[in-house]
């Protein structure tokens, strides 16, 4: 039997030590582990995949939670499937590759809907037989609108909301009720041309490379923790259409990657920042 | 005998044929040719290679000039070899790259000499040769600083200066003096991390990759035309002196590219943007 | 109306001014051009983008025709949308992002049939409506294969094959009906890990990159002209599954980067090498 | 203080655990550790980076010892930094970045000796207070040639040879006094282009990328554990000078991420693979 622990804790002394020896103690072989240190929040991350007979993972939990650190964050064996809903707005080519991947089952997520503020991704959405919301932000206030969007959230209850070239902003009030679980794609190399048209600016001043970042949705426009950001050049020949173009190849590449290292518990939060254990 | 011409006018109908129009009459055979215009301002800009026997750069330029549109520029055969002028701190790994690049004859150019406002960078110079400068910043004003690099500049005559990791910021007086023929490395991918400290304020992001940016400098801090940009990955497990020494391998090689790419001619100014013919 | 024109034949002196000035006599304006010279063999090939009133596509052949080399092959405003028919086995990759950028009319190109050796991608292709023939290689002899095959395509009369992952070796005599008509996706960067089961071999060889190569297909295996090869990084963490996992996003980029560079008509082939004015 | 160990065993149930908890014993603190099992061969490999007072080296790798399998190899605060040779040719931009980096300490390792077969690169070595030593391979056997290279390599005992651009091919007992301890930068992907003059035969074959490995050498040409690789784009207009000035940018990259991997003990062998703990 694989298991997979997730743990996270104030730093101290011997803690590969502490944690190995616990789960050696279960007769359970480790046969992946990683692990890190922010030195500036003296913070421990670890991440191990370990195999064997599990008696009781609540056990585990305890006599983990025991010996390390207060306020210690310990998660075994989570949820393999994520259940996601994707919200879209025109922008078809991130919607495209995650649904494909979805059908073929190579998405480790199960995608419970999609929610659109204009309804052209419906006949796409539907020919996979997935369910499409259209819910306009037009003629009704953003607290509305939004409010219509959490109604279809919670009747699917997914783990992650992932905003697939969505192009409203959401409120504080919104966000909060998805703490850490939504992953946003933007079109730029971040923090270079955040918010609104980053093609167009980046065209403006004659960048030689384009990019995009993936990163949890805060509060903070486009200032989240990236998960991953990736670069492709470009030159003086590139317009606007051109970058946007070429900007889909990797906003579709960085989308799928981020999700993947999510959806597979690689990806720790610290303030900020991301600990990617790829 | 091999030729080059390079052409910047504004656009019309028509301008290919006419000038290849009149390299034909001159028995003069096109051998590579690179043209692009920018439509957004309706400029035409044209790099030709040409072979055969050329009895008059004069003529031909002045054929050309009468039929080309008012204001064009026109440059027959510019100096195969440009003349530079490095100009340091006292980070080393731009300068080192560049004079072992000069040592064995591939930097097309000849580095007249090297000024730096610290003495450390003194002796692997004089090494090779090359003429030292050592001119401190400290206990003078800009003006009086940057005199006396105009002095040590006027006894060499440079084509280009390069700041190869040159940290002072120079005035627009110093600038006015060499129009598109500064060029600066900055160690980050622009318009990202603008200014002093992009290493810290990328792991300050936590950013998932780091770039530099070679560009002609002008009186904006960070916003001259971008000859050339790379990105490379960085992880968490990266701190400040981490970023800075991969930092470092980039640095390097976007310098080099941007100077191998402007002292070959490729390079046209147009604006805030360049135009590369690579 | 912008017209295309696609020129090759022997070099010789001032083709360029020949051929802008017969485009100049017919008022027809030149807004982007490329041409290369392959001096190995003193074959010269151009690509040229013009604007303007095309009287009559015939008398600008026949008028270039007159003045260039014999053997001269002109092509003026090839077929803009391509019809294609895609080869599949079992892996869906291709075939997903293929079908897909169909869908959403960024292939430049219309997808008239799949053809499967295996039934497996049937219910995907069927859910775009398109047709999906099932010939199995099974119990029958390459040429009665092939011949089945052979009639599906006769009957749909595709510009392009396009094998995405077609796990068969066709036969000299197949290949001969679609000379450079036949484009294949091997999962190797060529010449390394020619033929079958690339992928175990790189584990086997314990290289740090893997890689994929797009290419015309000839009678010699994975020997016809490359197209567009890339990369990406390994390590010694990679068995042969995460390294199919991980190919499959190079393959799926190199493929459309191919068929988009070949569609829109920037492919020159000479001898078993690509010129791609990009 | 900090300490770094590195083992590799059999593998075999609780090895994680059995060597954190002997550090632990010591009062000894992981700071960084990584792990890999080849599941093929049932081999185990880590390196542990810890601080604290290590009382006796010896004891430490006593009880460790003690505990891990037989044949177990364990090494404990390995030589920080090594001594080395270079073997060049005639080719400068391996050992000009080389020395650069170990003129500015930024090497890892101490330079003891260059040994020329032509005599050309001796002016740049000398520069650096290098010395140099030119043995011709000319008008004497292999035998002869690398007797006497072996005698400057004895009065030196460099830890590592590194073959920056050495155009002979070593003999198998040659190699054989330096098991796993000479690294070589070869100018070609491979296992594509084994042998002499890859960049014609990839400019032959008509690729989209050229490489660079840098590998152990082994008795087997070209096929010793790959250390690093790295592709770049060329295009139909590279010919074989090119593709010469091109490649020489990733082989200087390859050359010296390999060494450093290899200086930081970072790098484990097994089998013609190697494991890279970077």
């Amino acid at each position: 039997m694989k298991h997979l622990i997730l743990i996270q804790c104030k730093d101290r002394v011997g803690l590969v030590y502490l944690i190995t020896h616990i789960l050696s103690k279960h007769n359970l072989n480790i046969t992946a582990m990683r692990e890190f240190v922010d030195e500036s929040d003296k913070h421990f991350f670890t991440r191990i995949e370990f195999s064997g007979e599990l008696q009781s993972e609540q056990s585990l939990q305890n006599e983990l939670k025991e010996h390390l650190p207060d306020g210690t964050s310990i998660t075994i064996n989570p949820k393999p499937e994520k259940k996601i809903a994707l919200l879209v707005t025109k922008e078809h080519h991130c919607l495209g590759d995650t649904l494909v991947r979805h059908f073929f089952d190579t998405l480790n997520a199960k995608v419970c809907c999609v929610i659109g503020n204009y309804d052209d991704l419906r006949p796409f959405t539907e020919r996979f037989g997935i369910p499409f919301y259209y819910i306009s932000h037009l003629e009704k206030t953003k607290e509305d609108f939004e409010g219509e969007i959490l109604t279809v959230l919670k009747s699917h209850q997914p783990d992650y909301l992932v905003l697939a070239k969505f192009m409203r902003i959401l409120s504080p009030g919104f966000i909060d009720h998805f703490p850490n679980q939504i992953i946003n794609i933007h079109h730029s190399f971040l923090p270079a041309f955040i918010g609104a048209n980053p093609y167009r600016k980046a065209f403006e001043r004659g960048v030689k490379l384009i990019g995009a970042t993936a990163h949890f949705v805060t509060n903070d426009l486009d200032e989240g923790p990236i998960i991953e950001q990736q670069t492709i050049p470009v030159n003086h020949t590139f317009g606007v259409p051109e970058m946007v173009t070429s900007g889909r190849e990797i906003e579709k590449s960085v989308l799928s990657r981020a999700m993947q290292l999510v959806f597979q518990d690689r990806v720790f939060i610290n303030g900020n920042k991301t600990i990617v254990f790829e």
